[in-house]
């Protein structure tokens, strides 16, 4: 099967997973956003006319205010013009098919689709319908990929440990049900990272996830022991309601992240969250708050990395 | 009673609805539109400083999300600075009338207002109430006018047919309920179309629907006879449940465009949609994505259409 | 205790409510908002580049297009980026808490938040947690207060009468459920008018209100006589479906705006309101239509005053 996120000269086309991104693709995107972010510390990130006069639109067939705002911002700093579009309360319910929907905003001058869906694969499925002049970026589908958020993810341990080749990284959490999780996966593994730990019970662990490329730990203790980056995944409400586990205070007691615990990591760790946190189910405020935490970098990374991805896509040079 | 589309050198000042219009200024906004397409196929519509500075406000009393995005995109195409409202939720709510909300956005330093109102009138009202610096753009009012459709749907009949006074156009579906065919038809008679034909079932059809100047068809295979453009019209769902319609394989059986029944119309007639398309009840998918299909075309024009329908209500050179 | 609004030279850090600035400030304001409506009459105001390449937020805890429009124009002309978050349906619902959601916000290289919120204190609480570069202004918070509207209300006064210090006001109506009625008060005590009246009935009250510098009628009659300015409130719905007030036909009776009661005021006083307007409740619509009525002004005059406090925050020299 034809690659569908590279075209013939091996350039990126859309942004649909980690999943079959040469590491050549990730340094690139990651080496022009740390070129977006300016020598400084700090959140300044100047407005460029990278995609002056064109057309970003933000197509959320399902409802996050947070991601979307990430994109349009991104976009708007490289000088495009945005148009949002939540599409689920529109024109599906008019009894019209996806495909329908995005061949008409394919013919109103779109240059680049930013798309949500709650359908796995969704993403995929726009990137090979629409003109080759169109690019498709992946903003959250179902459980499948959020490659975006592993791309930031990537910075930041870039940026705080300089090197992937030496380190041991453990993600903590819901790794069944997050799209995240999948995604840092493969990025620290295609990155060269050489020991990635998963800690989880045993409900919230998909079957043979051994075969990713990580060691299992069902210990937390164990599992945080001399890593150098914790990723913390959320815990989404919904979880706690079910027969996957006993309570919240269950989890938090288990495997909530606290100083106690990040003290078995190695001095220097740092401690990573996609957002947004449940203080004091998967992670006590103090180390939220604490020395240790990039979790708010993170989200300034983010933009960068956003913009890294769109100005990519859009062929332009830095 | 004044022509309270023109002001008194017969200049463009409001579209409220193609009745009323000479055919000089329809043919001076496909004009226009034709300039902002550029001279290549495809979607290219490059952005252009005609509006800069100025504030286009998009108020719309109820949703349409696809309506709203054309109109927004042709402002931003335009450099305008584009304000979205969704009034419905908002200041109606609070007791305020309609004429007090407009009253307040104009004093607020609007340029022109995109209207879209359940209510038949209601962009003529607005239009009437406010101040001559202020140009009103009607995108829809109850089953009255929906003027910009009419006028990218005569764009499209000129792009592939360039003539308009050897013509057979065909209208097919719901002509009672449709804000679009009354537009398409005060068009197509202004522009010199000759012939122009109603297809549909009595239950859909306005009484005296003869007195528009159109030949009425109950039998669409009758209608479609050696016409050059068949325009099909949407079914809205509603139809259906009640007691103008059996059912939508019923009426698809009678008044579905198929293969077959398009081979009857000349083999170079153009089918068009306004969208979104109800596909297997008024169109067979074969027709919608075969190669007599303008239905996208007509969503990239629309957008042109609609820049020039603003710049000419800006009094800007183009 | 500091004064969060002002930084350590005095100058505007945040606009949280009118308590607390110095007269000096509030002219500076309106000085520089003049600068804005330039020198003819009528709503023309010009597009500046004072905050171009700058993000300016609108955040909106509660719901509120009118007052989020002001913002998102006011910020456009000043060739700000605008982005608009509804944060109500969004990350506060998956458990966030408000500070987190803040920090994100920042994370994401914002220069201005705008923020309104139904709980009083909530602009304050973000305003002391944001970091130095980000400025935050009140759009409303609770009963507390909504600085904007009590700064266009001084820019309206001004602009009719001149002076200050020669005036008689009388503010009408439910005062105890206001936002607007606490930040008039303060303005017109700190610019330095004499005489402040408040017309309500005692249910409408709050407790002790002549602490604030003001006279207390509950007669309209005796309350409009001589004054030169009337500023009516709007009634709210849900007021008057309560124990508080009888009847909207009652409220009306004895403290609707009339020409008979206005004609008590001094020949060339001014009528002012808030905006939305219940006309036949609070004011008659002969009045609200009147010579003396300046309710539209105020709302052009509002985006001249939201552009000179963004300005000004933003440290821009006019």
């Amino acid at each position: 099967m034809n690659n569908p996120q590279l075209n013939k000269h091996g350039e990126l086309q859309h942004l649909l997973s980690i999943e079959g991104l040469p590491a050549r693709i990730l340094r690139e995107i990651l080496d022009r956003a740390a070129g977006f972010l300016g020598s400084a510390e700090g959140n300044e990130i100047k407005k460029v006319p990278q995609l002056a006069g064109k057309s970003v639109f933000n197509i959320f067939f399902e409802n996050s205010t947070r991601t979307r705002t990430t994109f349009e911002i991104a976009a708007k700093r490289l000088s495009a013009d945005v148009v949002n579009l939540n599409i689920g309360s529109s024109s599906t319910s008019k009894g019209e098919t996806l495909l329908d929907t995005v061949d008409n905003l394919c013919a109103m001058h779109a240059d680049m689709f930013v798309v949500r869906h709650s359908s796995s694969g969704a993403a995929h499925l726009i990137a090979k319908h629409v003109a080759p002049s169109i690019h498709v970026i992946n903003a959250g589908d179902g459980r499948h990929a959020h490659p975006t958020q592993g791309l930031l993810d990537m910075y930041t341990i870039r940026h705080y440990k300089k090197e992937f080749h030496n380190l041991r990284v453990a993600i903590v959490g819901d790794i069944l049900h997050s799209r995240v999780a999948r995604s840092e996966i493969h990025a620290l593994t295609t990155l060269g990272v050489p020991e990635v730990r998963v800690i989880a019970p045993k409900t919230l662990l998909p079957t043979a996830v051994e075969n990713l490329g990580v060691q299992v730990y069902h210990d937390m203790e164990a599992g945080l022991r001399d890593v150098d980056v914790v990723m913390m995944l959320r815990l989404q409400n919904e979880r706690m309601q079910g027969a996957l586990l006993p309570s919240a205070q269950e989890y938090f007691k288990y495997y909530g992240l606290t100083q106690e615990r990040l003290a078995l990591a190695k001095p220097d760790a740092i401690v990573m969250h996609p957002g947004p946190m449940n203080r004091g189910v998967e992670i006590d405020s103090s180390v939220a708050d604490g020395a240790q935490s990039v979790i708010l970098p993170q989200v300034t990374f983010g933009i960068a990395v956003r913009m890294a991805v769109m100005s990519l896509l859009a062929g332009g040079k830095q």
